[in-house]
């Protein structure tokens, strides 16, 4: 396997320079993983095109509906290009009344997040997960655990695999709009992760003095910072940060005042620009704070290195890091910081490659909702907006936001939200897996019931999915609001 | 302080019939505490009557309104016969309109459970609060926590103070419909426990071998089975039985392949007669399971040790535990069991003496709903009608349970259900008490959404409720849905 010169050379044995990626690319940055980049990107493109190809294969099949031999044209179509055949019944009455071409595309987003699913559970397409490497690493850093909050926002989605080049199986990642984490919910965790170190001994034992790193990231929009910056927090950048140092002092102060005997966390702050991909890194303050002035901008960095070698590339970033932190900057979260810009400079350089230096869909273009706890797999930018909870009533406010977002990129269309609900759970666990589907199920029918009206006109679609994660297993679809048997037709009643 | 000798008996250093309570009673059995008796008795007599006057004294102010002088006679009724003044504006305009006796009857409700609250926090009328000794015997008898999850049912809302004789600050109660605890939820519990012993070694380090104890009460009614029983269960006692038992090894084994290294917990299932109090507990089975079957009545050891003295009184309730539990009943936990059954002799004789043997209201007269978490000093039969819970949604089948009960009992004669909403917090932790705020806000907003239809017709009325456990403080109150201000008249808009 080839060694990513990124985290080679910046871990203990690792000689800086060695293994640089490729020369075919010229012009590249010398920290940067281009062949990394070329895989990922080809992931990329593959997936969003299977949901991109919905839309038009089904005005295709519209358009032929009345025609004599439409069912068979009709799924023709649907295996050559979608890659798989539509619901009979769905198609086999089109002659009486129109085609229901809302249950079609609902169901064909369900059908392609199912086979996006398995692809990702079953081939691994995005490689890097090496976990033990990099547990070893934040270990070293003095982390036993990354806590990683960004917004629900779709255009965030990539940000633990891409834009921070990490092994996403290895790092916590909990979404709220407004990267607004709940503070009991990473204290619950933050509870298991300390007791399991003190009764197992894993990642490592309670006695050394390792942290439970808790990051926030918010985001904001270089191209359009009026209209693009976070919808959670009115597109203001400032409120955006000060609610992510404020939540992150919060979460800090919990443990602190709930734990005696020194229990605490380490803090990280970052921004990330959802147009470039780039991010900032907020230092600490001298008040054991985090200074929401005080940052880093890996553009920069990109910028005044570029045409460096590797070795005084990661020179220059490392003295950039001290110098911005100070005396107040841990050599431990140095080298962190360190670690996650140079990361970072690879996806800078995907962006320019591959988007001419920022995207073209600046704004929302995600093609579903992921709502409950799960959707590791999903990695890829714009692809979901996330809602992770546990039930509607807490999860209301950000779901209102998702929902807002597709009534703008679907409903406007007539084309219905597709929310897929999942819940994963521990199949060693006895009862566990009937407990997270009868979550599953009472989730969906208060998402319906809280937003009826959408529901009852057809335009809001539920899959209802859980998934064991004690097993190397794929999902299990448990149902879906799409109705595809017969009595959807009047035909059994 | 007077020793009560069901605990000293059973005490290391305690004499067997040291103490024995007074003689002053005669006929009473040698190891009830009859002068405790007299005092609880008092307590719930006053509490109760508290609450039972709010109906007689509005039907006289009614029966006033049109009188000229009637704002003044009725706060002057109110004030006498209720202990506090109505507000103003409910009875200011009762000459234009009717008088609204749903707003007074709520709002009355409410603030008697106010100076009942601020009574039991302030004057711990309860007693029996002695918990390290109670922690220091538990820890003998093989356990670091005693967390007891009984029906939601008002029945049952004195059962760890009353029926149980313990200390209530010191045992975790977490009520739900038909016993069917939450197996997450006690999880959390269970791992926040256990990482404390670890950090802090409270109660007891964790390389001592003591076990969380999980304990389930179900409940049965022996003067009317078939009607009187529990509701979630149908009125069905084996079922109700068989839940239990599979909840808790639902728990245990959750536990115990979450955590490896021989992480579980030890289980009681204790089941409860809500006519005249009298406790089942049952045996372990052979293979490590609680057994439907096989248990002790404390009825009947009441009855066959009556005319004993304290010490072969004593003696016979541990044969039979003995007998009963055979070699797979642990020492430890057979004494906490003689010690559970000993402690309902004088309950069983507080019914004899004060209910004639059994209650004369053997269904439910619950005077309000308490919703969310908190509720501790809450310790009297039949007063409330618990729904332990964070979120409507999760908590709807136990509320749905509740609302149907007091519609019975109130709607159906004009009345509104009267329910308290409350979060207690930790107010060392900072924000914990705005969050807590949050959360009553939510769960009201969700609870009169659920029930708009008696919403709408003014017959549900909510408490919004908040108290700071880290200090001594009274609940603090948040809000109401009973208007007391001008504007619910229309006068300013």
């Amino acid at each position: 396997m080839h060694r990513r010169p990124a985290v080679s050379t910046l871990r203990p044995g690792g000689r800086v320079g060695e293994g640089r990626p490729d020369t075919a690319w010229s012009g590249c940055h010398a920290l940067v993983h281009a062949q990394e980049n070329a895989r990922l990107h080809t992931y990329e493109n593959r997936v969003k095109e299977s949901f991109d190809a919905i839309v038009p294969v089904l005005k295709q099949i519209s358009a032929i509906q009345h025609d004599a031999d439409f069912a068979i044209r009709a799924q023709r179509m649907a295996r050559e290009r979608l890659g798989f055949a539509l619901p009979e019944v769905l198609l086999d009455d089109a002659w009486i009344e129109q085609l229901d071409m809302r249950n079609l595309f609902a169901w064909s987003v369900f059908e392609t997040y199912r086979r996006f699913c398995d692809e990702a559970i079953m081939h691994a397409p995005l490689g890097n997960n090496d976990g033990m490497e990099f547990q070893e690493f934040l270990r070293q850093c003095g982390f036993h655990k990354l806590d990683v909050s960004p917004c629900s926002d779709g255009r965030l989605a990539h940000v633990i695999r891409y834009v921070l080049r990490l092994p996403y199986r290895f790092v916590r990642r909990r979404s709220y709009a407004g990267a607004m984490f709940d503070v009991e919910d990473s204290l619950e965790k933050w509870v298991r992760t300390e007791l399991i170190r003190f009764r197992e001994g894993r990642p490592n034992t309670a006695d050394e003095p390792t942290r439970y790193l808790k990051t926030v990231v918010y985001h904001y929009s270089s191209v359009d910072p009026d209209h693009q910056g976070c919808a959670a927090h009115g597109s203001d950048t400032v409120r955006a940060m000060q609610c992510g140092v404020d939540r992150l002092r919060g979460f800090q102060q919990a443990v602190e005042n709930t734990y005696c005997c020194g229990a605490s966390i380490d803090k990280l702050l970052l921004g990330m620009d959802t147009d470039t991909d780039s991010i900032r890194i907020h230092m600490p303050d001298d008040n054991g704070g985090v200074s929401p002035e005080n940052y880093i901008d890996s553009l920069e960095l990109y910028d005044a290195t570029l045409h460096m070698s590797a070795t005084a590339a990661e020179r220059w970033i490392v003295d950039r890091v001290n110098e911005k932190g100070g005396t107040v900057l841990p050599a431990g979260m140095a080298r962190f910081m360190v670690y996650l810009l140079t990361n970072n400079l690879s996806q800078l350089e995907y962006v320019r490659r591959y988007h001419g230096g920022h995207y073209e869909d600046i704004g929302h273009s995600e093609r579903f909702i992921g709502a409950g706890i799960g959707f590791e797999e999903v990695q890829l930018r714009n692809l979901t907006f996330f809602s992770y909870m546990n039930t509607v009533e807490e999860a209301a406010a950000d779901l209102d936001v998702g929902i807002r977002i597709f009534t703008s990129l679907n409903v406007s269309h007539g084309l219905p939200i597709p929310v897929v609900v999942r819940f994963d759970y521990h199949g060693d666990v006895p009862g566990a897996r009937e407990r997270a589907g009868q979550r599953c199920g009472r989730v969906t029918d208060a998402l319906h019931g809280r937003y009826r009206e959408l529901t009852d006109r057809g335009l809001l679609h539920t899959l209802r999915v859980i998934r064991n994660i004690d097993a190397a297993d794929s999902i299990e679809i448990l149902g879906s609001s799409v109705k595809t048997t017969a009595t959807m037709m009047g035909v059994h009643g």
